[in-house]
């Protein structure tokens, strides 16, 4: 509580709309994970009826006038209360532009895009999506005049996943990225293959199931405070603080469920490291989409597939499948995690291409929503940047336009908060250098304690205080910056002279 | 749809109410089954606020002010409409007179009494517990205040758990149930032991659950439909129609998780079984706990303690546990699970005995509600009781007064509903023998689907349409009635004349 009745009344009212969010996220993790299908129906009322109210209780008129007669210049910039009446205004002003019948009709027609999307997928049949990509595309167009005109139409969308970020900058660090990563692409396949025949083998799953927690328990996860079950498109939540959930999907025939443990690991330690003091009110999560991804990148990349990590890790792997992995020896396995090799699925790709994947689908979204693009031509505009960027010929469209889910459940502007976030990974990870000497070391003993507490104390801790770009400078010293990323590609991946 | 816009938008706003309750259905279920310990605090927050909105939102002015503009007879009684009105007015009747400081105030006791239980429980310290239960009593008195007076104090307790069923009759019924059980249990006594040792042994976990899930499958278990998981204290929700979730805990040391099971099972079916037509109304769940009873009672006990359902599945339990079960044929097996004992723990008690514990507590509240006990002397009243209607000296508090969680819940007038439930079972058994001929020879070929067929479409189906009582009518075309469940018991467990 503080001395002031309306702040404690934002508040209380604030966590009335956290807690049904969190409600909501329940019933969304539950669906995903643990319901059975004939609950279907009857979820799909709940999760609508509580996110409706979240956001009726969120767009109140007395949120609204409290907001009025707030100022968040009587407090200091940086204290709790500067940010949550500022933080708040903002999400508050977004919220209240769009009118609940346009929210409702996207809603819809994001649900039967997405339940066409999965047999579409299925056959490889772009024309059965179609529709449902033009109606999208259609209310993303209304969306968009709800706001007030932008530099470009783009800079709209994606604000909701990175939060003042424009697109002129996300073009400027992609093209920066562009120039970069297709001569390293280049020169990787010019020096041959790297093998990793032996990850392609039969993995029991149960013992997959137990390595990983042997891994997440040393990165940090406790039975008391997280969960790690199976779903089929792996996800992170958080459905109350000191309660993270990952899921993950073990697949039979190679390891990459290992990966994409670590990475959803990294979503959940940024959103379990938020300040406790921040709960309950709307600065209490992740900043951004593309933040968020750096951390999940971190743990996926910067720790899980680094030498060091491997060097404590393997051996005890080594024992758990001592057929697959008996012949390969550390160095082997290093190498083949980080093979470099385009590659048509992006959740499959490698450190290098995947950014080309981003840049593909950033680069068409924008297209789209200028309407360079019909909808119509988005098989063939895609098939072509595939054959530019990553010397690739699409087969079929299961295995091309159709892959992500997102323009399905009409998301635009979601897909380069992905790249950012790998961009931003490495500006903070060396950020961390400076402070934690002996990483390496650290890592090669399987100990991360000092690693997370430096990137909880330092950034997780943050939670939404601050705009996405504040948070970054807070702990970088700097603005978003390719540079860092690209060294690390290069220095990490480059072919050696011999 | 009808043609009825008062009627539509009261429909509109209850099923509002009723996807928060399936929320907080679904956030309890999460919190008692998967919840990682971390997630206490945000989730009791979550489940406060979802409980709350759902309670504001049915006490509204705009439910009211159509409750007052419509009329169930502008509808033939029997008719949804007519149903929809009469259930949901009663229902917001009762919730208007209670002041939400009051609930507060209730929830809040219960909460910390509930938790001051697990560790008096553990020391066996009544003393520890008696101001909950004071706190509890008290705040139960003024509950009572809200209401018009009764034919006795009691009734307005009782009405919440049995709608519209008055103490004197529960008195007169129980009056009955102890005349005729006491020198039942006598005569039993008498007849000497029954030997279940070799329930007692060591029974492993993983092939219980196997074995279990085969059970429960055949009753009409769907992996569609049904959930089952483990739990410390068994219990089964439905967060959503076509959503049925069990709980059970199997122990190491005896197979009474199988039973417990099947006691789920019951509750589930009804809950399963209630016409979809009424899902998203206050309609839409079983009628009273007394009836949700009748049903868990008949699944675990007219069906899975007779010896036709142990012809088809002894055999298959034998081959699971052949060390333990070899020896011991189909009869011994049969005599063991019904062996009758009076014994000191309510919930391990057998079909005879279990009613003494009710009609104990049943008194003990009564004397409590009427100021006739106070609660300092509840424990010797309990263990004078237990010696006059068992026979038993009860050792200590923790297998006495403070073995369940009722009382430090805040519950008086539950107790009841369990023995009520025990009577109903065999008065709609008995109905259903009339139309079903050979159940006997079904379920010794463990086939299930007629019962659950004619349960379903006569008594489930009717969710709560009607009130128990008439429910029970038209189910079995007479009032409750102790009769049919005496004479049951005595010929099931009476001894045989040599």
């Amino acid at each position: 509580m503080t001395e002031n009745p309306k702040l404690d009344r934002l508040k209380e009212l604030l966590a009335e709309v956290d807690d049904l969010r969190k409600a909501a996220t329940l019933l969304f993790w539950d669906q995903r994970v643990m319901m059975p299908a004939g609950g279907a129906e009857a979820r799909a009322e709940a999760s609508a009826t509580v996110g409706r109210l979240a956001h009726e209780k969120f767009v109140s008129k007395e949120i609204g006038a409290l907001l009025d007669e707030l100022d968040e210049d009587d407090f200091d910039y940086e204290s709790f209360e500067a940010s949550l009446i500022r933080v708040t205004r903002r999400d508050y002003e977004k919220a209240v532009r769009v009118p609940p019948e346009l929210t409702g009709e996207m809603r819809r027609s994001s649900a039967l895009a997405l339940a066409a999307w999965g047999p579409a997928k299925a056959e490889s049949n772009f024309p059965a999506l179609l529709p449902h990509l033009e109606r999208n595309l259609e209310l993303r167009h209304r969306y968009v005049e709800c706001f007030e005109p932008a530099d470009e139409t783009y800079d709209i969308l994606l604000d909701d996943y990175e939060p003042l970020m424009k697109t002129a900058e996300v073009r400027e660090i992609f093209e920066g990225l562009k120039r970069d990563l297709v001569p390293l692409i280049q020169e990787i396949a010019e020096a041959g293959e790297v093998d990793d025949q032996f990850l392609r083998g039969e993995f029991d799953a149960d013992r997959q199931r137990e390595f990983t927690l042997t891994l997440l328990h040393r990165l940090g996860f406790t039975d008391d405070e997280w969960r790690l079950d199976t779903t089929a498109h792996p996800f992170m939540c958080s459905p109350g603080h000191g309660d993270v959930r990952l899921t993950t999907n073990f697949r039979p025939d190679n390891l990459s469920s290992m990966f994409a443990s670590m990475h959803e690991f990294g979503h959940g330690v940024y959103e379990w490291g938020v300040d406790p003091a921040l709960q309950r009110t709307p600065l209490g999560s992740g900043v951004s989409l593309g933040v968020h991804e750096s951390q999940s990148r971190t743990w996926e990349n910067l720790v899980g597939r680094s030498r060091a990590f491997w060097r404590f890790f393997y051996p005890q792997l080594q024992e758990v499948f001592p057929e697959q992995l008996g012949s390969a020896d550390e160095e082997a396995f290093y190498r083949a995690v980080n093979r470099v090799h385009p590659s048509l699925i992006r959740i499959d790709a490698d450190e290098v291409t995947y950014n080309m994947h981003i840049i593909l689908r950033f680069e068409l979204e924008q297209d789209l929503i200028d309407n360079r693009l019909e909808p119509r031509d988005l098989r063939n505009a895609w098939n072509a940047r595939m054959d530019e960027y990553l010397g690739i010929e699409v087969p079929d469209d299961a295995r091309g336009v159709l892959q992500d889910m997102h323009w399905a459940g009409g998301s635009i502007g979601y897909f380069p908060t992905y790249s950012l976030g790998n961009v931003m990974s490495v500006q903070i990870w060396e950020r961390m250098l400076e402070d934690v000497a002996d990483v390496d070391e650290q890592l090669e003993r399987g100990e991360f304690g000092e690693i997370r507490e430096w990137l909880r104390s330092h950034l997780y801790v943050l939670g939404r205080k601050f705009t996405p770009q504040e948070t970054i400078e807070r702990v970088t010293g700097s603005r978003i910056d390719a540079g860092p990323y690209v060294r690390y590609l290069r220095e990490k991946l480059a072919p050696q002279p011999a």
